[in-house]
């Protein structure tokens, strides 16, 4: 059998078919256009889904299931997306309108829970029987994986690492609480503590080298000032890092998962980034005799957006 | 078949006989003296056993198993309790002493955990799928409960809520970090705002209620002068709340499980911290939409320690 993984994103539609062993064996993809009415983007999907499954090779009778990945909030029993704020999605019927075009089954769950699968399938944490992911990107996102399946909470509300509270009374968030984890350990955060910083220390490498222009700082460009020795970069870097412990060493002292796993634009920072954090954890953890969770990159990048979705129906 | 549950404190040891469903049919104890070699302190617990197996009325036969519930570190699949420091136990190879005493298969886990199990075999989270457990003494515990079989995590790291980070860089812990949830949701944090509140309002209604002794307020004093309306008791409780309703938002947004009890000393509080807790966490949820984990107090009481105990053989 082989198995259909959608991700669905704010701008584009990646659709593949995937290997019993978690392998895209065919890909496309096609812009999402978000402005467009729902119906006309599931439509697209449906296409893309058709149009793979010849490039693949394969019959519809060789798919076992459609899996959709979403950048939202989405209830896999009833089908329906309850919020994609990216595409402006309030209360969609996906799965009733995917079946408009097709009788196999079709999953749905959230994007950062579908790149946890993908990666227990066919990336770092592959043979792990718990593992938590946690992507770094613009915003936080998390997921938790316990025997090879995504845990979502008993309400759906599980794996939001990125808005449990890491700082009381901290920084608004844009959820509406205050201090959330994704303030302090996203993209954002980081670019936020370095722009912070400019205001003291103007002479420093990641400004120079956004060609003094505030608004074009990005992770990138301070972690790489940070790794050239640069001492403001490495103010804002270990700021950053000593956020990102605290949230690993939560999730340990809850959870103490196999393996924690990396993604996201930010873990591009690479074994750089490992080491920093692998340095940090022991102070954090109780139990120093003990083992604890390994702390690993994630493996698949990109495409671990249609392998985890194909995998939901596995 | 019944089992045995041994509910091992620094200063009782309680021995019951519990049934298929979770009742205590029998139950014996005596004094734990710490302070003696631990070889006395197991030979004790055997002694126990023999007395409430033969108050009980049941044959040895019927015995499926002895679990314990030890305050401090073990590993269940060596037997042995790395750490307990109400005890002064380090490295005690727990269940090669007790099989000197008895051949019955012989489980062993902290009582944090056990308390967990007992509320979700035989307390308010019976039938449950996933449980959480908080347990509010003078430290914080915790404990995880899936499928009605304790979460130890996958190095025995699992649950331990009052050691994840609440306030980064707060209070220093004994755990050797600084900031855990135990420093501000147990009643030695709560005894700890009210003294700071003493020294600013020292009019106020728990430092009468303590014949103006700081030494003497403790958590009940302040709840009850919090219940009678006092404005410092208020604030004192308020603030509490205010971190505990973190914790418990925390763990929705990492785990969400179908419901949290609440237990320990603090916890009798009862209806009157359940109404401020139901009152502030939809403040702090994501999804206002989505159903989210009820909060519950805990059952059992005292009994937790011999019923979870004895479940561990279950």
């Amino acid at each position: 059998m082989v198995y259909i993984g959608i991700d669905l994103g704010g701008t584009n539609i990646a659709v593949g078919v995937v290997s019993e062993t978690g392998s895209i064996l065919a890909e496309t993809s096609t812009k999402t256009l978000a402005e467009r009415p729902y119906q006309d983007i599931i439509s697209d999907m449906a296409a893309c889904v058709m149009k793979v499954i010849t490039k693949a090779g394969v019959t519809d009778d060789e798919v076992n299931s459609i899996g959709i990945g979403i950048p939202g909030l989405a209830d896999n029993e009833s089908g329906i997306v309850y919020n994609c704020t990216n595409l402006g999605w309030v209360n969609v019927p996906l799965r009733a309108e995917m079946q408009k075009y097709t009788n196999k089954p079709i999953f749905i769950d959230n994007d950062a829970n579908v790149a946890a699968l993908a990666e227990s399938c066919a990336g770092v944490s592959v043979g792990c029987k718990s593992s938590v992911m946690i992507t770094l990107g613009t915003g936080v996102g998390g997921g938790i994986v316990i025997n090879g399946k995504i845990w979502p909470g008993a309400h759906g509300r599980g794996g939001e690492i990125g808005h449990m509270t890491l700082v009381p009374d901290g920084v608004p968030c844009t959820c509406g609480n205050n201090g959330c984890v994704e303030r302090y350990c996203s993209a954002t955060a980081l670019i936020r503590f370095a722009k912070q910083e400019c205001y003291t220390y103007p002479n420093n490498a990641f400004l120079t080298k956004a060609g003094g222009d505030l608004n074009r700082i990005n992770a990138k460009l301070v972690i790489d000032a940070a790794k050239e020795g640069d001492a403001s970069a490495l103010r804002v870097y270990n700021e950053f890092i000593h956020y990102l412990a605290m949230t690993i060493n939560n999730i340990t002292a809850f959870f103490d998962p196999e393996i924690i796993v990396l993604g996201g634009g930010v873990s591009r920072a690479g074994q750089y980034m490992l080491d920093s954090l692998r340095e940090q954890l022991p102070r954090l953890q109780m139990f120093k005799t003990l083992a604890a969770p390994r702390v690993e990159l994630a493996l698949l990048g990109n495409e671990a957006g249609i392998i985890g979705a194909a995998m939901l129906g596995k």
